[in-house]
């Protein structure tokens, strides 16, 4: 398999990693991987015989401009030479996501579709704005489409609908799918902390961002909530049919109250089928040890759903992180390799 | 696709009824599936415009020499006509499990596999005795070997292990995999009777068999962990090799000791690398609220795997009874006609 990289951020040197890490086991089970291209925002580098992981991320440890590598490095390469010399069969997109656009993701993604190249991504952007179109234009050329690292990374939660609940109808989803938020709680209820000291340690540890307003009022539960709506569900909802709330008017009452009655406060993302009818939401919950969510601790990610015949299935895990994000899009790759059929 | 089904009992005629009402939803998938051949041990039905299962399963209702069905119904009809016909290629293999000798399934899916018929099974017995070799025939065969029934039914253990953990390595497996098990302990913890008293209750409500051996003493969890351990970190163990004990030996105050420290008592079955080598055991353990398994209560069941780069995985649920154990069937037949590999 010959794979072009775009994005060469933390994830995507992760990826270059692991595939250095797992070239002996992946070649065990018959998948040979050549990596290209590796793209970033200004120029990239391009080997057609493979460009030397270890070597080249050895260089890029110390050289953000990776179009100065000696071997293959150049300023002016572009996406359009992947398109144009059509020697991948896969394409990694990891540029920065923009979730009002999609851009460039959507368009990489898009161009490569339409030219017979399989896509593997982890932006979020291009996924929850455009799904519908770029399964279906998967489909038209024959090609797939992996989005696993989108909702959850590690955490299986594509797969566990698709594949593990295969044939039967998912009635519901219930998650608690955002990391920093559960952190937050989890310190406020070991530390008897409150809010604002809470969000300022899980800042200072790099959980949170400077701007937290993203994972704090519920949008990245939202936006995977949503991305599994659409892919699991067959739906082509926006995060406009998703009432959103968030967790920043959490108080130290709130958790006393909450550890009193043995429950714990989760942010829960839920959407309930009510006969043609979705109910989709982020909300701040109550739950108690019986709730198969009760358990998702910490950094840790966990989604229930409930199906016709297969019954209920809770995953719960995932790790975090930069490799465990890139052993996630591998994980697609592999599956893409074994012949799954995602779209 | 072309199905045809060894064995007509509760599970086999679960299979039929679920074909029957998810026929629409797997036409819209793209998979639509004739049902040509009934086999019971007595003669069978063969059809090959494909049964009307409707119709077939009300004469079943009420009688069991299905042969004496009016269209397609011969008593002499036998697995070698299947075979010479050559006019399936999909054997849904539910006779009897015999885990001593493996018969007949073992016969029915070597023939099946060497014939170019995949299989899709939820018969231990061959699995748990001759997995390399039968996975080395379908492979050679270029067919497919669907195994996810054998080890939790509805509860997918095998496509976590195998889909949603691809591409790293599993270096630890541990499980709550009996049903009956767990039921027993959860009526002694809920209703603070003794293990006999809990025992009667789970064989009057038909949870626990008249004789109860296989499961209270940790033989139907060990040859779960068995094929999850042969099948998704690639060995050749045998029984032999784990350590077994059942709950047999549990006490009203055992239940109360963990109780009081705020733990449960659970029927784990766990398998670690050390090295080279592989611990495997079967044992009564109190596992404190902390442990992912600690939620799996009743007739749940449920798995965690550590992987080295995906991180922990932990999925809980699974419902049980034939109509579950049929959707698992359903679930490996509709992933490989999405075209994965599982061998």
């Amino acid at each position: 398999m010959n794979i072009a990289l775009l994005g060469c951020g933390g994830v995507g040197k992760a990826f270059i990693r692991l595939l250095q890490e797992k070239e002996r086991q992946l070649m065990a089970q018959g998948l040979c991987i050549s990596l290209k291209y590796v793209l970033s925002s200004k120029g990239g580098v391009y080997n057609p015989q493979g460009i030397d992981k270890a070597d080249f991320l050895e260089f890029a440890a110390s050289e953000r401009n990776i179009f100065k590598y000696s071997i293959g490095g150049n300023p002016n390469l572009s996406f359009e030479d992947i398109i144009s010399n059509k020697d991948v069969d896969m394409l990694v997109e990891l540029t920065p996501t923009n979730k009002d656009t999609g851009e460039p993701g959507l368009s990489h993604i898009t161009q490569a579709l339409k030219n017979g190249i399989n896509v593997v991504t982890g932006n979020k952007g291009p996924i929850m704005l455009a799904y519908k179109k770029l399964k279906d234009l998967a489909k038209e050329n024959s090609v797939q489409l992996g989005i696993g690292c989108t909702t959850g990374g590690a955490l299986p939660t594509i797969n566990a609908g698709l594949m593990d609940l295969a044939g039967s109808e998912i009635l519901s989803i219930e998650g608690v799918l955002n990391g920093t938020t559960n952190f937050i709680i989890q310190q406020m209820e070991e530390k008897a902390i409150d809010y604002q000291e809470a969000l300022k340690t899980a800042q200072d540890l790099g959980i949170a961002e400077t701007d937290p307003s993203y994972d704090i009022e519920g949008w990245d539960t939202a936006i995977k909530m949503l991305i599994l709506v659409n892919v699991l569900m067959g739906e082509e909802k926006t995060l406009k049919d998703i009432n959103v709330s968030g967790i920043t008017g959490i108080t130290r009452k709130d958790i006393i109250n909450a550890k009193t009655k043995g429950r714990k406060l989760k942010l829960i993302g839920r959407t309930v089928k009510d006969g043609e009818k979705l109910d989709m939401y982020v909300t701040l919950e109550e739950i108690d040890p019986s709730h198969p969510l009760y358990g998702v601790d910490g950094k840790n990610k966990g989604v229930t759903y409930i199906s016709d015949t297969l019954g209920d299935l809770t995953i719960i895990g995932g790790a975090s992180g930069t490799k465990a994000a890139a052993a996630s899009i591998l994980r697609d790759i592999v599956n893409i390799d074994k012949g799954y059929k995602f779209v």
